[in-house]
C-alpha cells in the first residue's frame, strides 16, 4: 500500500458514497404523494431527478452560467419533472419542501459508525457538489460527524473541475498529498488522483438500484478499496 | 423577550467569545521561547499581535488588497512583531508553527458544555474572521461541536461588512431573522442586528486581561444577555 502516513484529512463524496439518495428521495416523494393523493413511479422519478444532475451543472462548469448552488439546480430539474409527470398545482412552498428531500437523505447503514472511527484520526470534510445548507441539514438529521462541511459551493466550482479538489484542500491549509478522497465513483477518484490526492473506493453497488452496471467495483489500484465505511476505517487502522 | 421561535441557527463570534485567545497565544509564545532560549513579555506580544488584527484586515475590507485569509494576515503581523521584539533567525517552519498558535486556542471553561446544550436545538455555525483551516483545527483540538465551520473566508468578506453576515446566513439557506449572532462584542452585535439578526451577548470581561475597559457588559437590549455560554443555553431553554 502507498505510504499514507502524511494524510491529515479525508474528503468525502456524499451522494451515493455516504448517503443512499435513491431510496431516500423515492421515499420522500412517495410520502408527499400519499399525503396529496398523487400517484407515480416515485423510484423512476428519483432516478430521473438524479439523471438531470450532471447536465444541470454543466453550464455552470463551463462558465456560461453564473454560479448557482445545487438547491437551485435541483429545483429547476424538479419543475421540469413535475411537468413531465403531469403533476400540477403545487404551491411554491410544496415545491420547496419536495426539493429539500435532498436535505433528508439517509446514510448507508455503515456510514455513521465508519465515519466516527475515522474521525478519531483524521479531519473529515465533505467534498460534495451539494450546497452547504443541504449538507449541514443532512448531517444534523443523519448524525454525520463532519469536521468541515465544505465542497463545491465553498469554492464555487463543481466537481470534477480541478479547482474543486484543489480549492477545498487549500481551505483546510493542506497540500493534495495530505488529503484522501473517499468515493464510490471511479471517475471522481481518477480526477482527484490526477491532482495528487490519495484515494479510497467504497463499493456501493446498489446506489442506482439492483440493476446498477457502473462503479460496481474498483477499476484502478486505489490506495484503499473497501465495501463499507467501516472497511475504510479498518484499512486505515482506525 | 423578543420572539425567538423562528431562530434556526446560532452564529458565533469565536475569538474572545468562544476561546480565550490572549492566554492561549501567550502560552504558545512562552513555550516556544522556553524551548529556544528566547525571552520577552509574551503576554504583551500576544496583545500587540491582536492589536494588529483589525488594521491588517482593513485593506482587504476596502478592496484595495485582494482577498487574504487570516493565517496570511496573522503571519505578516507576526513578522512585524518579531522585528519589533528583536527576535531574529527563526526558520520559515518555526514562524509557521508560531503563527498556528491561533489554531490552538483554548475554549473558555463553559464553552464546550454550553455549545453542546445549544446544539440539541440549533444549528451551530462559526461566523468568525478566522479562516476555515484555523477554525477546523481549533475545533478538532478543543472539541467545539460545530455543525458548520464557515465565516469570513466562506464569503470572502471580513466582519463587520454586511456581506459577511448576510452571506453566511445565505450559505445556510436562512433569512437573517432565522439567525442569531452570539458574541462578546457590542459592536459586532450592533452590526448584526442592523441586518435583521437576533443577538446574544456573552460577557467575557477578561478577554483583554484584567484591565479590560470595553465590552465588560451589554450596551444595548440584546435578545439574550448572559455571562457564559451555559447562560446562553439556559436563556434559550436548552
Amino acid at each position: 500500500m502507498t505510504d499514507l502516513t502524511g494524510v491529515e484529512a479525508l474528503f468525502f463524496d456524499v451522494f451515493g458514497t455516504v448517503v443512499d439518495w435513491r431510496s431516500s428521495v423515492a421515499r420522500e416523494l412517495a410520502a408527499f404523494g400519499d399525503e396529496h393523493g398523487l400517484e407515480a413511479d416515485w423510484t423512476a422519478f428519483a432516478d430521473d431527478w438524479r439523471g438531470l444532475y450532471q447536465p444541470s451543472m454543466e453550464n455552470v462548469r463551463r462558465g456560461t452560467r453564473p454560479w448557482a448552488n445545487l438547491d437551485t439546480l435541483h429545483r429547476e430539474s424538479l419543475i421540469t419533472l413535475l411537468a413531465r409527470y403531469d403533476i400540477q398545482g403545487l404551491t411554491e412552498h410544496q415545491i420547496d419542501h419536495l426539493n429539500r428531500a435532498w436535505h433528508r437523505l439517509d446514510p448507508w447503514p455503515d456510514s455513521v459508525a465508519g465515519l466516527t472511527r475515522l474521525r478519531t484520526r483524521y479531519i473529515l470534510a465533505t467534498l460534495s457538489n451539494g450546497n452547504i445548507a443541504l449538507l449541514v441539514n443532512m448531517a444534523k438529521r443523519a448524525g454525520l460527524p463532519w469536521d468541515a462541511v465544505i465542497g463545491a459551493e465553498a469554492v464555487r466550482a463543481y466537481k470534477p473541475l480541478p479547482e474543486s479538489y484543489l480549492g477545498n484542500a487549500a481551505l483546510l491549509g493542506l497540500e493534495p498529498a495530505q488529503c484522501m478522497l473517499v468515493a464510490a465513483h471511479n471517475d471522481g477518484l481518477a480526477a482527484a488522483r490526477a491532482l495528487g490526492f490519495h484515494t479510497a473506493f467504497v463499493a456501493r453497488p446498489t446506489e442506482y438500484g439492483p440493476g446498477q452496471t457502473t462503479d460496481r467495483a474498483a477499476e484502478a489500484d486505489w490506495d484503499v478499496v473497501a465495501d463499507s465505511m467501516i472497511g475504510v476505517a479498518e484499512a486505515l487502522g482506525c
